[in-house]
């Protein structure tokens, strides 16, 4: 019998795009935004990326999440409505990407809070969180239950969705092989990466980890961004992923916040602490 | 109906060749220029690459443009004309290939004029630019409108050409992932790149973007360096992609100033600002 | 004739799996306890990956070793036993999974007895050790012997179990080209790697391995660790792996510990120095 | 009608072997010796590699050059010897492996000497030499005219044979992507690589770079390292390249003396001058 969170399913594909835009590069230095070229190579997802995104899901009626930060959002305002008229999710992406490890714990709360103000104010209900570069901290999971919020992305626990003992938020785990940073990601400067891969090989790693998943019964939470997956060819990949999946017969795809409603629900689930390891200052370095 | 900038093509391939011999490794310190086994990596582009490039566009009747330093033409004082001579078009492509981001405005200034004037004195009338590195300013645009040029080629803000705010420039957008230097540069020192792709795998990358790019309508801006493109296998997987764009019957191939006077042209393009976008002290660090 | 420490096969494949959960992310700095993300992508090795791999050895019936840190054996007090209690074979993999090369004699000496003490303490009998991240340093085979250990498994000057003449000391060598870490590890901090290859490269690479060891009648040392290879896709590509040597007929899987044993009574194998190459101050820096 | 310096094929192919041992790991640090994992991985080089490298070629009837570091050469009496035994060329290869642009002239004319010097001592004749990390400076083609050597390969300005202006040296040229290092070098450290290829891709490049220069006749120079490609499955690899070669009809094999002789006496080879380029002040940082 398959446990209720999947709901049948042998695999839950949950698409989620984190529309970053200029926010990684200029977390790693105001001075980037004199950089035109790569201010252009960070806009082109919003700007280019995302409608294109937007139109595919449509052809093909998936519904997504896009985990936005507050700055981006902001920046651009009627980007995240745009979003929620197609019957997405728009989800908590930070305010600023900067990485919540990098913070103070007042820092990392003003940062949450300015994000939510913003989608307050743009009438933007969100229901989730995602650490910016998945960098949670032991202070994130409180943030998220106090808010209210049903549920976190940024943890790797587990390949199912689990539930955090702090606050009872659901996780929805991720992993960088799921993520399209770690396949073409490049800049000559800040370094976010330095190989780019085939769209190919990008689609062989895919759906070698979809066919384990639905053998292994997981949530398949693909991390992409429009800045890099919205480029044409790699685009096309992800349609062929998508055709895949649904070609499996056993794969169903959601929003975030549904499969988290459904996880909640499912007592089967396995609750997690949000665990630090005592590491010894005799044995560990600092 | 399709937009008059592609003229009636799904995709358009511009094949472009930066011809910076020594330039990138001397942009990384004068010392070295006594590295000779480094030098001579980088000698084989003008010397080996573009005689057997420019052998293989006769052969295969296709028109490329080539961007080349000031001082590589100054250099070699043959180079430049003999492009020209075979029906190519050349471009400017700074006169140092020290990164525009690195250089103070003056600095860029001079660099920009500087390979004007080698330019002007050699008798070769350019039409366009592309930023070393691909790292242009906020200062670029009006650098390239002021000097009367028609394009730039160093953004990557779209997939098809668009025009700047700054004096009408257009823009014939590039990506790191149609550019053959992060396939296949190395050099132990200095670093300029550290994996060594198969030509097979590159073949793959640019024929699945080529196929992106014909779906969506695309400017395939191809980037190829003779001291690495040069070479007798990736050559032979360059040429296989110029027939492979043939076969498909819908690509067109242009130099980039053809591209750019239809781009002029088509009052469907997007016009885009060079943006700087606001990054308050509050939030990103320096 | 076939050797003796081979037992009639052209090559014998050891599973090996090094269970470091937390303890490589520690050995760079107790700070990154913090990092919860982090800390959960560690822990899904024990918690997720082990069980899961415990069950596709049971369904294939193949025996295994697991190089166990004894920090992670203390944290978490009943894995060293689970593993033992499926027929399998636990052994020293250090106390803390800091390199022996970063640390003194005496440092070296606490965390190897450490461990033995941990291990001691749980009733598990331990035969053979390997260094944290196989960085061996010319007492670690002195350790060994002392202790009455009667392998070791870090080294690699052969790929055919050889003597050590520290102590009469079983080597099984190991190799980079067969351990799963450089085709999956990534992180953004600390830095463990920074390419995701996909797992049917990765089942390429070792299935090459294994043609070239069969044909040279060797070891196949693999080493894989559960929150690498105890991912779904990446658990397939095992499970074919094993699925594929099996059909070769000749290949037979075996614990380290066995084959230690054979390799001990085998007077053909040669007896190798832990060697220190003499390189004088005059010719080689500091 | 072929250029004389190729006899009629193709292309040449010239398998040269670079026996670095420990020397380019002593190179980056003398501590490196205690680390006698790191130490057994080089050593594995001459140990088990050359040993099977010069049965392969036994069997393939195929003659090869192998370089050799005087520090190995000394280090390991019998070496050389046995390699010129079995009808190989043994050639220099410095004596040291420390990269001459890191050397001040009295160093790399010292280390130079030193080689020669055991080469005599051992009555090996040396008709040539490679520098060590191919980064050799203004000053080793005149080291190699002044002490009567043949020919250099270390350079990269061509793929075919050249002459050298300083003193008629044949220079023999390589480049990265006809080297294994690039492919399959790894260490936790020294940093030597990052990426562990799989034999399949790497004899892919190796062909495709073969039937361009097939296409193209040039010389093929092939760098292997036998403590990297000595190792099973990629030596199966070579096999299978020098069998495909073999099966294409138009490539011979020789030893790079073979060749230079050949290319000494072939007046249509080009003459290129070691050059410096003018690196101004001005322009270049230092």
């Amino acid at each position: 019998m398959s446990p209720s969170w999947s709901d049948g399913a042998a695999a839950v594909a949950a698409l989620t795009f984190d529309v970053d835009a200029e926010t990684p590069v200029l977390a790693r230095g105001r001075r980037y935004a004199e950089h035109v070229s790569t201010m252009s190579h960070q806009a082109y997802g919003p700007d280019v990326g995302v409608p294109r995104i937007l139109d595919l899901l449509d052809e093909l009626e998936v519904a997504a999440t896009f985990f936005v930060p507050g700055w981006v959002a902001e920046q651009r305002p009627g980007l995240a409505a745009s979003i929620v008229e197609r019957g997405h999710e728009v989800a908590h992406h930070s305010y600023s990407h900067r990485p919540p490890t990098s913070l103070t714990g007042q820092e990392e709360r003003d940062d949450f809070e300015r994000a939510l103000a913003v989608f307050d104010a743009q009438g933007i209900e969100v229901f989730g969180h995602r650490a910016a570069l998945w960098e949670a901290t032991t202070r994130t999971a409180e943030l998220i239950a106090e808010h209210g919020l049903l549920y976190d992305s940024s943890l790797m626990g587990d390949d199912r969705p689990y539930l955090l003992q702090a606050g009872g938020v659901v996780e929805l785990p991720v992993h960088w092989s799921l993520d399209d940073w770690e396949q073409y990601a490049f800049l000559p400067e800040p370094d976010i990466g330095s190989v780019i891969e085939s769209p190919r090989k990008v689609l062989e790693l895919w759906k070698a980890e979809l066919d384990g998943m639905r053998f292994y019964r997981c949530l398949f939470t693909l991390c992409l961004h429009p800045f890099l997956s919205g480029r044409p060819g790699r685009l096309m990949a992800v349609r062929e992923l998508i055709e895949y999946a649904r070609s499996c017969g056993d794969v169903s795809f959601a929003r975030c916040r549904d499969i988290a409603v459904r996880a909640q629900a499912d007592d089967t689930l396995p609750v997690r602490p949000v665990s630090v390891p005592h590491a010894s200052r005799d044995v560990y370095p600092d």
